[in-house]
């Protein structure tokens, strides 16, 4: 980078916006990057801060780059650059017995193998979890040796943790007391609980479509069918599809993703919140929510949870710290609302109650604030990952590869065309030591063929980027 | 205390050993407990080490006090002061539909109160648990803060605890590779995996009778029927009553706890163990074996598991740390035999994996030795305060009064007179802050008015002394 003059003069500022314009469309500047500090780049070029500045606004201007808050300004995401979203979702309107397979179960191994690029399983890199601090509260708790934290907990959970929980849960836009919260051994043991209060063997339950693959699995093994509904992949579960889903047929529980819903991450507005919870209200169908994802929004506030507009105790709210503090602690909880004693006594004989140590670090964990800054910058850290992910797609993908938008989360929902089979993409990626979920796992008629599901729970790295020029070769490939 | 003469005589020792004798008599030196070592009391009364010995050899001689190994003289139970035995259990041969109610729970949450005294729950009291060396471990594991540490597990468990596991087998008599175990939260989510993986909703699994409360209420939240066979205070299910109960209805399990049953603590002898192991195996009906009590025998070796004698791969072994090293952990583990991928799949959708540190943790105390050096201890700390608590029985609770006389484990089953309700007597006792689990819990006919279970998991106090008063007295009322 050459820059002549050493005063302002007019075109100065141009030229240095030139230079850096350069970079990104060369891709040495990628989206989401942090570009130079205007001191750095004042130090480097030679030129007076102001000129710097100018430059940087004039990006600014042209939207090659945002200002952030005390951050500094970043490459933006162009979204005249971006491929196309995938449709909302046209699943066939009959129920059918779930029948995911072995393929979940290697999904998960291959996932806590290290030897394997984890673009599969939706973890978070261990960078992005505060391990650090997490265990320096564990070790003050074993120092302290206090002998209840070795005994049974009580079997809906930490006290604390609860109470801890109950004050955060004003960010989801209700508030319950502690004593409606239960603790449990992650979400997926909540989801398990709720579903096994609210249906019998050989029910129904209506599902977004596609569907995190983990809740297939659960209906599958408790005997459920599922329905799939429409699903938008900006707006989420479509309200009239789920409307006529129910005039069809008899469904004895809905289960939804509220925010950033796994795979699709998207993000169901407010009005229809409430429409959909009214509507269920109103016909007396259980609502299974999982909100473990809404914690981890790019912008703005935190979306509410469709608790918020639940009136009748009819909305069991699910959850964890699985995807924000940490995956092997094991601890999520539930607010079942009517069904409190139901779920509170099957969690006594399922697991009688969760791991008690780990329940008094998170608690402390969010006494301290210390869970509020971890998600400050945990949140940043997966809006810019996320972001180079999508344009790493526009760049390795096959032409007419559709990818979603998400606005949170660390899911991308990924459509190749025609003639990909996502399931020999899966054999032939494992075969080179990375790991995808194909989409046909999401869908219990096995649906999504063309579709993958990525994992943007990891930092851009080179071995990242390495991963996603396989894939796209594989994939390019087939079409 | 006093001895006159300072020579050893012909009836010095005699002397001695009538003073001793007269303080076991007295209860000053009471059942279980050591007497003063021999060179105490040397140094005590003024005599020589010979007339010491002499003294503590009649009393042996007399069945008065016992020597053990390196450790000294303890006060003998007296077989003949005893209170009886209850008599076998005689179980309605019809199936039931499991209908266990709230009484558990509240067994649970009072157990977890520390202003009740806890003769409930089956749980060892905080001093026998080896909390401080499983905290130094936890507290180096956080220090090195291992990534991997914090993220999940295997779906199957940590590998070196599952080693460990499956290394420690040989004592229970079988020899299985750590990929045939599987790591669970607690043997309860064990006893579920495994109880979904052979039944299905409406199926009958045959239970002995008294059984562990939990369990009937596992096939109360699974749908399942419960058919009780005759269990024998000292030898366990009786084979010839299962067989009897097989062929009259369609069984798909039978669940047995073979060694230190809860609540008889009852023992099944070996021939009886192939015995139950080969008939079920005939008739290709899974085995569900509970050994979560194997590891706390008084005296002599580990009893064997039923698995010990499992041919055909039909027994699924189920047991846990939380009875020895850590119930607020809730770390458990099953060798399901030839359901593993059935339990290995149930697994992952019902909490995904277990708890990654403690399973770390486990595994290292499993390693050092530290499990081996706290079983030693606590083995003599529950033969001693069990038959401590048998002799309250007798001194405290009204004439004719029944109770087991386990050979390990920590709980009692006790048999009331005509006329006592222990239903009412659990009400009367928790008002006075003193926990018992009354006997109907332990049946799903909800049988047992008579009886129930007390926890010898505390060591000795004035105040669990004062608690058997209490009972003992709020029982003689109803007589």
């Amino acid at each position: 980078m050459t820059v002549a003059s050493q005063h302002t003069d007019e075109h100065l500022y141009e030229r240095v916006a030139a230079t850096i314009a350069h970079q990104i469309d060369r891709g040495t500047l990628r989206p989401g990057e942090r570009i130079p500090s205007v001191r750095k780049l004042k130090t480097k070029l030679g030129v007076s801060l102001s000129t710097v500045l100018q430059a940087y606004m004039t990006l600014e201007d042209r939207g090659l780059v945002e200002a952030r808050p005390q951050s500094g300004y970043y490459v933006r995401l162009q979204p005249r650059e971006l491929p196309l979203e995938p449709s909302p979702s046209a699943p066939s309107p009959v129920a059918t017995k779930v029948d995911i397979e072995e393929l979940a179960l290697s999904v998960h191994e291959h996932n806590v193998d290290p030897l394997i690029v984890p673009l599969g399983a939706a973890t978070p890199a261990s960078e992005l979890l505060p391990t650090k601090k997490l265990y320096r509260i564990l070790s003050a708790l074993c120092r302290r040796q206090e002998s209840e934290s070795n005994r049974y907990e009580s079997s809906a959970g930490n006290m604390e943790m609860r109470r801890q929980i109950a004050r955060r849960s004003i960010d989801q836009g209700f508030n319950p007391a502690p004593e409606d919260i239960i603790a449990t051994s992650g979400c997926t043991e909540a989801l398990n609980l709720c579903l096994r209060a609210v249906t019998r063997a050989g029910d129904t339950v209506a599902v977004e479509s596609p569907i995190y693959y983990g809740v297939l699995q659960i209906l599958e093994a408790l005997n459920l069918k599922a329905i799939e509904v429409v699903t938008d992949p900006r707006e989420g579960i479509c309200p009239d599809a789920l409307a006529s889903a129910l005039r069809r047929r008899s469904v004895a529980a809905v289960f939804v993703q509220p925010n950033f819903q796994n795979p699709l991450g998207c993000c169901i507005p407010d009005k229809n919140k409430k429409v959909l919870v009214d509507l269920l209200a109103h016909r007396g169908i259980p609502l299974i929510e999982d909100d473990i994802y809404g914690d981890l929004y790019f912008e703005g506030n935190r979306p509410k949870a469709l608790k918020a507009y639940d009136r009748t105790g009819g909305v069991l709210l699910c959850s964890s710290f699985s995807k924000t503090l940490s995956p092997g602690f094991r601890v999520g909880w539930t607010v079942p609302g009517r069904f409190l004693q139901q779920v509170r006594r099957l969690k006594l004989t399922s697991s009688i109650s969760t791991s008690t140590l780990p329940q008094m670090a998170i608690a402390e964990m969010l006494r301290s604030g210390g869970y509020d800054r971890h998600l400050r910058r945990v949140r940043k850290a997966y809006a810019s990952q996320m972001q180079t992910m999508i344009h790493a797609v526009r760049r390795y993908f096959p032409e007419g590869t559709k990818v979603t938008r998400p606005l949170g989360g660390n899911v991308l929902w990924v459509e190749f065309p025609e003639g990909v089979d996502s399931l020999k993409l899966y054999d032939q990626a494992l075969q080179r030591r990375i790991s995808i979920v194909p989409g046909p796992l999401f869908s219990p008629k096995r649906g999504y063929r063309r579709c993958i599901r990525l994992n943007g729970g990891n930092p851009w790295s080179e071995q990242i980027e390495d991963a996603m020029i396989v894939l796209g070769r594989l994939a390019a490939r087939m079409v």
